[in-house]
This record gives C-alpha cells, structure tokens and sequence, in this order.
C-alpha cells in the first residue's frame, strides 16, 4: 500500500503580481529575451538567473523567454518586465499591459530528449512531444543545440528520421491543392550561384504542371530563391494571394517564411546554421517536412557533390538518396533524386542582382548566357517534366528545351512577375554595388579548383544578400586558362565595411587554385 | 607545379572606422553580448546576424560577443556600440572610449569539434585547441553544447577523459603550495543538506594536514559549500590572503571562483547546468582539473548512489570510479574513492542558513545535530587521515571522532571562521526567512523515499541559496514513522511570490513517499 503525503496547507489561488510591460528595442535574433530590473520588488530576478527560462503571461497568452537582469531603470524599471521586439509582438499588448512571470516548467519532452542524449532509439510518440516542444519555442538554444547533436551522423536510424519528419509535418499547417500533380524541386544546397529554380519553374508551369514553389532566403549563403526572385517580383505575398496565382499561372517563386509549413524547422536551423552542421537525418526532415507540408506529390531533389559541396563523395551522396527515398515512400511523397557536378559555382553571378542576371540571359536565350547553369536547368526540369503520365520517358530535356527555346519559359516567367508585382529590372545593366575590386591570377594556368565555400564567404562579407548588389562575378570557370593578371572574379559591395572585410577574406583565400592543365580533376562522370 | 592565386588590388592597411563605446546595463548572464543599431552607418548590423559572434577591439583588447541589433536611439545611438556589463568590464575602458567590430573569425578548433560530433576519437592537441578557444571565450552557446554533449556518454574513452582533463589544468592557473601532501575532498553533488566539508575541513586541518579548500557556489542546487559558510564567515578572499590563512591554519573554506582555475570548467558548466546533464568525462574531467590546478596531491572523492541521486546503481559508481582513478593516475593525483548512501538528503535542513544550523550542531556535540551528518563526516575525515603516512590504515575514524568529540574540530574552525572574518550567526536562534509552511502527512505509515531532487527543488525556489535563510526543514527521514496530518517539512522563504513558486511545486510532487515498513528498501550495505 502506497500513499502519497499531501498538504496541510490548501493550494494557492491567487495569481502572483503583476508587472507592466515594456517593449525593449532590441532584435534578440530569434530568441525571446525578457528584461528585468535587477531590484524588482515583485519578483527577485537573481533568482531566475541560473534557470533556462521564465513564462511571460499576458492577454491570455504566453511567451517562454530567456532572463536578462538590468541595473539601469531608464531601459527598464523595477515594476516593469521588458520584451525584445520579437516576444512582444508574440503578446499582441501595448506598452503598459499588465504581465505575470514565472518559472518555466522544463518542458515535458526532456526526458526523451536525454534519452536520445544517452544514445537511445526513440520512439514516434518520443519525436511528437519533442518536435511539439520546439515549435512552441519551449527549447532553450541550449536544448536544441543538444537535440540536434545527439541526432547526428548514425545516431538515428531511418525509421527514426521517419518519425522526425512525420512529427515535424504535423507540427503545423498542412496544404492540399486538390489536384494529382503537384511538384517541386529542391537542391541540399551548398553551390552558389545555382538559380536553377527560376528557371526549372517557369519551363514546367509552361508545360501546365502545378509548381506552387516556396523558397527559403538565404541564412548562411550569399542568396536564396526568395532573395534573388525579389530582385525582379515581389516575393511576400499573403497566401492567399499566392494561391491565386498559383491557379491562374501554375506556378509562383515566393518566400515560404508566412505559411507556418513545419515551424519546428525553422526553430531547428537557428542552431544548426550557426553550427554548420548538416546531418543526414536533418537534412532530410528538414526538407521532407516542408515538401509534406505544403502538398507537394512529386519532388526532384538535386543532391551536387564535390570537394567543397556539401556531400563530398559518391558513397555518401548514394547513402543520402537512399534516405530520402526511404522516407518520401513512408510518407507517400514520390521522388526522384539526381546527382549532379558540384566542383563549383553554377552560372556566373553570386549574389541576388548578379544571379537575377544570369537568370534572365538563359530565359532570353542570350550568347552572355551561363551554359552550365542553362544545361543544369534543362536536365532538372526534363526530368520533373517525366512526372507528367503523358511525357515518355527520355523525352523531358527535350521538351524542356523546346519550351525555353521558344520563348514560352521566358513569358511564363514574365507573366509570374507582373502576377506576383514586378519591380524595374534591367538585366543588360544591373545596379551593381558602386564598390569593387579585382582578383586577378598571379601566374599562367589552368584553373583546377574553386572553392564553392569560400567564393560564398567572399560574397556575403561583400553584402549579399542583404544589399542585392553585391556578390563576387566570376570570370574563369574550371578547366579555362588564365595569364598572369588576369581576372579571376570581380567583387561588388555597396559599403566600404563590407568591401574591406571582402578584401581580406580573399587575401586570405582567393579561393581559386591555378595549375597545369593535367591536375584538373576528370570530368565528373557518375551522374 | 601548383601556384595560387593572387591579387591585382593591394591588401588594406586602414582599420576600419570606430564607433564608441557604451555599457547597457543589462547583465546577460555569462554570455557577452554586444548592441549594434541597425542603422549604424558603419557597419550594417543586418549583415552581422547569422553570424555566431562578433569581435569587438578597444584599448588593445579584445571580446566575441553574440550581436543583438537595436531600433532606439536612446539604447545605442547609430555611432554607438553598446557591450553587455560583462563584456564591457573586459574591456576595461570607460564610456565614449572608440572601438572597432568585425566578423568574428570561427574558432580554430571547429574542425576538431565538427570530427567529435562525428564521432571520431580526438586527440591530445585537438582537446587542447578545444580547450584554449573555450576557455578563451570564443565558443558560442550552441558550440559549447555541441562539444558537451558529443562528448556525452561512451563517446570519450578513458584516454580522451585523460587528455580533456589535463587540456582543462593547462588553460588557467596552477597553484603549487610547496609541500609533500596537500588534500582535498569533493562530492559528486546531488544529495541536498550535504554539507561534510564545514565538518570534514577543521578535523583533518587540526591534525595538521594542509587542506586548501575552494568552493563553488551553488548553481543549480540550494547551497553550495561557499553559500553555507559565507553565514559564517566572509568566503571572497583575495588569492594572497587565503594562502596566508591556510599557512597559519592548514586550512580554509572559501569561494574558489577568482582563482582562474580551469577557467574552461566554468565557461562548460554554463550549458551543462541548464541542460542537467554530467556526463562521465566531462564530470571527471571537471573536478580532476580543478583539484590539480589547485595544487592538490591527495583527492579523498564521494560518489552517493540512490534513486534521485546524479548516479542511480552500484555498477555505474562502480564505473565512475575506475574512470576517476584511470585519470587521476595518468594526472599524478592519489585518489581514494567512497561510494555512499545517497538515498535521502543528508542532515536536516538545506538551504544556506539551515544547514549551517546542522554544522555547527555536529561542531558543538549537541544533542539536536543530525547523527547521519555527523557519522558521514566522521567516515570520511578518516579516509583522509589515512593519507597521512604516520596513520595506521583504520584508525583515521577513531582519530576523526576524537578529535571532533573533544572540541578541537570547533576550535578549529572557529579559528578558520575568525581569519576569514566572521559574520555574526546564533545556530540556537538562526535567522530563517520570516514566511513559512508545513508539509504534513496525509496518511500513518513509513518514510520509504524522498526525492532528492524534488527537496532540492521546493528549497530553491523558496529562494535558496541567495536567500540564506530559505530552505527546507526536514522533520522525518527515511524509515521513521509519521501519523496522518504529522508534519513532514518546513518551508521558510522571504518573500511571497518565492513562497507561492515553492507552494505550488511542492503541491505538485511533496518529494516524500510514505507507505508500509515492509517497503522501505534494504538499508545500503554496498559501500
């Protein structure tokens, strides 16, 4: 017989104190961040200190935030409890609002999560609560950082991936377009330069299949899809608008932030982008999740490999099919994966004005065009036209073709722009940043290396994508010869900061390696 | 033949424009954290964000620190660049000083971190470049955690313990006290009330060993050593005066935090706190290295095992010890281990002032102390005699209880207490915080568990360690009997909102288990 002692004293009812809040103008980040006055007579703040995080609780809702203490009573007074500018809007309250603080319960999941800490297999109700928890922002950076560490290389099986991916879809909205066709594209990333998106989508709309295509911007690389389409079209639109266009043009390239598609991911990359680490499991949650979510059927997913992508190998670019194929068949997605050359930058241009260009001379059949970046795109959207029952197998790159060729992929693309709210663009004279200096080659050679990594590097630290442009414009490609001082590529940057930290980055690393021609790498074959 | 490239545009010379300094009273948190407007015509704060961190120069010195970004003037003005108070002490400059800011380069030991999250073994050079950044500060939050829990459970194996351990004593200061045999003791934690040292301490520094005892505050638990007897006596001593005072007395007991000791052990307990994990290494590695670094030659080290305890069974304490003993051995450190009753918290009150209480009851030879208190402390001030060459093996605890039971330990630590600079404190009449509740039983039987854990819980939000005299009172332990409506324990807080957080977790789960005697668990014969 067991009994549990209970109290003598009854339970309390009345709600502690309350505090006013106060909107702190400071953007944390991503991460909410509650200020309190260090002298606070309701409640003691160094007592908060050491514990992950406080509930804020105001207008029927409430924020988990991490504490900070403040010693000076014009940022907050003793009877005020501030918010950084993210967690007040969470609230939906004036300056003023009444507002109660107390200490978070940890969240329920944390057990689970030192399990998988402790090297456990986790179950599928282990991956709901846990993935439940971060979408509600109830993980510290700290917890996520040791979710996303003890998940990595070899720490989840492929039905626990299925499981992440399963929970992190049922974590938010959920789309259905209603018709049996509805694909997309996705590259791992990792290549700049590599605007195939803008490209790919127009072909295939043009060809009547149902392409809603929402793309992330750029975190950690010098430009996303969103950021480059926004040079040219309005790229935040509500969703309902979206749906709109998507049914009268077969297609949109928006930014996908606003659609509340897999939240938990976008929690997830906060840690994972800093850290750069990809894991397998991730990755493919991560992507599978979002497809899921938005009510794709078919997906092509473009996985490059070489000694600066990503997946640096055959092997493990074969492995990382096998999970994606293995989880899209558990979650009824069909998939096709291609494995493409990623030994270098796709296209020219890296930054969002200078990939908007590259972009446009291949729909306008210009000679300046990048062919590697017209060839990657003609592949890609063949093989997504062979989605189609219609399309016989092997004939896509040549419809493709003919689409783009013809002008059809160009006025479909035109047609999405003014759709979606056209900005003035000129791609035969882009408003590059007023900024720039040259890498030029110290001696005469072959180029047999480029750094896909460290060109990036260069074009963020010049701006991009935040100036549009800015970027590093790439004069030599693999396998071309260069003379002594010659140009390799130009850099572009609106700001003298940002042209500095450019400059010293590339006297670092040009990035570039020049050699005789019988060191260039073979061709990459094994795609 | 492979040639780099170079560049045709000259490297720059200039240090980029400065901006002015300015403290934001908000205190972080251990975390450095620097404030940018977003408007700042220097510097796009924008371009910063996803970057972990950012270096800030000023007065030949630098810091990393995470970026907020700011929209109000009055917080840090466009020209302005605003530090956290930790931060901007590092500094050591006063407001207006000019200062610089660039992209923090990433540490240069993030591809040794990235091998260990892919779970390679490291090596000796690869802990001590983890080791130098982290104590150097240049590890964010998430990479701090990345490394702690990659190095979690079976991921490090006993050498790799070794070379972290060794990496920990090299990064800060090392004490040498210049004799044959300088002691220590330490306990894993976990076990609220535990409170030996204040007991252990004065006993072995009357028999004459030299015993230069630091603590820690208390983190996460209800009173560290330096707490409790910071009621006594001052514990924030400047480094020459304590050794002065250990010279007269052979010992003392202080706070250990500004003697840069493994300075990489504080920077790593700020995420492994808030996570609650103690991974085997990184708790070894941990307290091997501030012992070393405090010149210790002889570690007397206890493990309590129990069900809320940090270690659950005999076979982990078991493991635990090999794994202190394999390291200690590799350190030239002798080593004794016991493993101890850790099914209950030990003595009867946990807080700062309540446990003091206990201490000087066992000190005095009052009726009224705690026997379990004063039995563990006996037990294991004689394992520490036995270091002494001149005690025979066995006699250390008659010689301990001698000793304590003549009044010599008393005077001893009143002596200790006095060099320090004593604080006033009556153990017959000791200051408790002045609101308070009672937890009773709801039905007759037997104590057959009390959680640990949850105790610890109920005490620190009752304010405990900042409030010293808040706490928890315990009036029954394990196997005693209680009738219905017999008081279990006795809450003490300061102030309301404190003593509602406490209510209501103790409302939740009292932490005591009352049942028949015939479950109460076999008395714990093991150690």
């Amino acid at each position: 017989m067991v009994k549990t002692a209970a109290f003598a004293t009854p339970p309390p009812v009345a709600e502690p104190s309350t505090l006013s809040l106060r909107r702190v103008a400071i953007d944390t980040w991503r991460e909410n961040v509650a200020y309190l006055h260090r002298d606070c007579p309701v409640y003691r703040a160094e007592g908060f200190q050491a514990l992950s995080k406080v509930e804020v609780r105001a207008n029927g809702r409430r924020v988990l935030a991490t504490l900070n203490v403040v010693d000076d009573e014009s940022l907050v007074g003793c009877r005020e409890l501030g918010l950084c500018e993210d967690a007040f809007a969470q609230l939906g309250v004036d300056n003023g609002h009444p507002a109660a603080i107390s200490q978070a319960e940890p969240p329920g999941s944390i057990p689970a999560l030192h399990r998988k800490i402790a090297g456990e297999r986790l179950g599928h109700d282990d991956f709901r609560a846990i993935v439940r928890d971060i979408a509600d922002h109830r993980y510290s950076k700290i917890e996520l950082t040791a979710f996303v560490v003890a998940s990595h290389k070899g720490d989840l099986d492929r039905e626990e991936v299925y499981f992440l991916t399963d929970a992190m879809v049922e974590s938010g909205r959920r789309l259905d377009w209603h018709e049996r066709l509805v694909v997309d594209k996705h590259c791992i990333g990792g290549i700049p330069g590599n605007r195939t998106s803008m490209l790919v989508l127009p072909i295939v709309a043009a060809h009547g299949m149902l392409f809603p295509k929402t793309s992330s911007r750029a975190i950690t690389s010098p430009a996303g899809t969103a950021d480059t389409m926004e040079v040219l079209a309005e790229v935040e639109l509500p969703f309902e608008r979206l749906a709109e266009i998507v049914r009268e043009h077969r297609g949109c390239l928006a930014w996908g932030g606003t659609a509340d598609l897999s939240p938990a991911d976008d929690v997830l990359i906060s840690v994972e982008r800093p850290l750069s680490i990809d894991s397998p499991g991730q990755m493919v949650a991560s992507i599978l999740s979002k497809k899921v979510a938005a009510g794709s059927t078919h997906l092509l997913l473009d996985i490059p490999v070489g000694p600066t992508a990503k997946v640096r190998s055959m092997p493990e670019a074969q492995r990382l099919r096998k999970l994606f194929e293995y989880v899209a068949g558990r979650l009824g997605l069909v998939i096709d994966v291609v494995i493409t050359d990623g030994r270098q930058p796709i296209g020219s241009g890296i930054g969002p004005v200078l990939e908007a260009r590259d972009a446009l001379r291949v729909l306008e059949c210009d000679p300046r065009a990048p062919n590697d970046l017209r060839q990657k795109a003609l592949r890609l959207a063949g093989r997504l036209l062979e989605f189609d029952p219609d399309v016989r197998g092997g004939d896509g790159f040549a419809i493709a073709r003919d689409i783009l060729d013809s002008g059809r992929a160009l006025a479909k693309m035109d047609a999405i722009v003014r759709a979606q709210g056209a900005r003035p663009f000129d791609h035969n004279a882009p408003q590059l940043g007023g900024l720039s200096f040259t890498v030029s080659a110290a001696a005469a050679g072959v180029v047999t290396a480029i750094d896909n990594q460290q060109i990036a590097r260069i074009a963020r630290l010049a701006g991009a994508p935040k100036v549009q442009g800015a970027g590093v414009d790439l004069a030599r490609k693999l396998g071309e010869t260069v003379e002594a001082g010659e140009p390799l590529y130009r850099v572009h940057a609106e700001y003298g900061a940002d042209l500095e930290f450019a400059r010293q980055a590339s006297a670092r690393g040009s990035g570039y390696t020049i050699g005789g021609a019988d060191e260039l790498p073979h061709v990459f074959v094994e795609f």
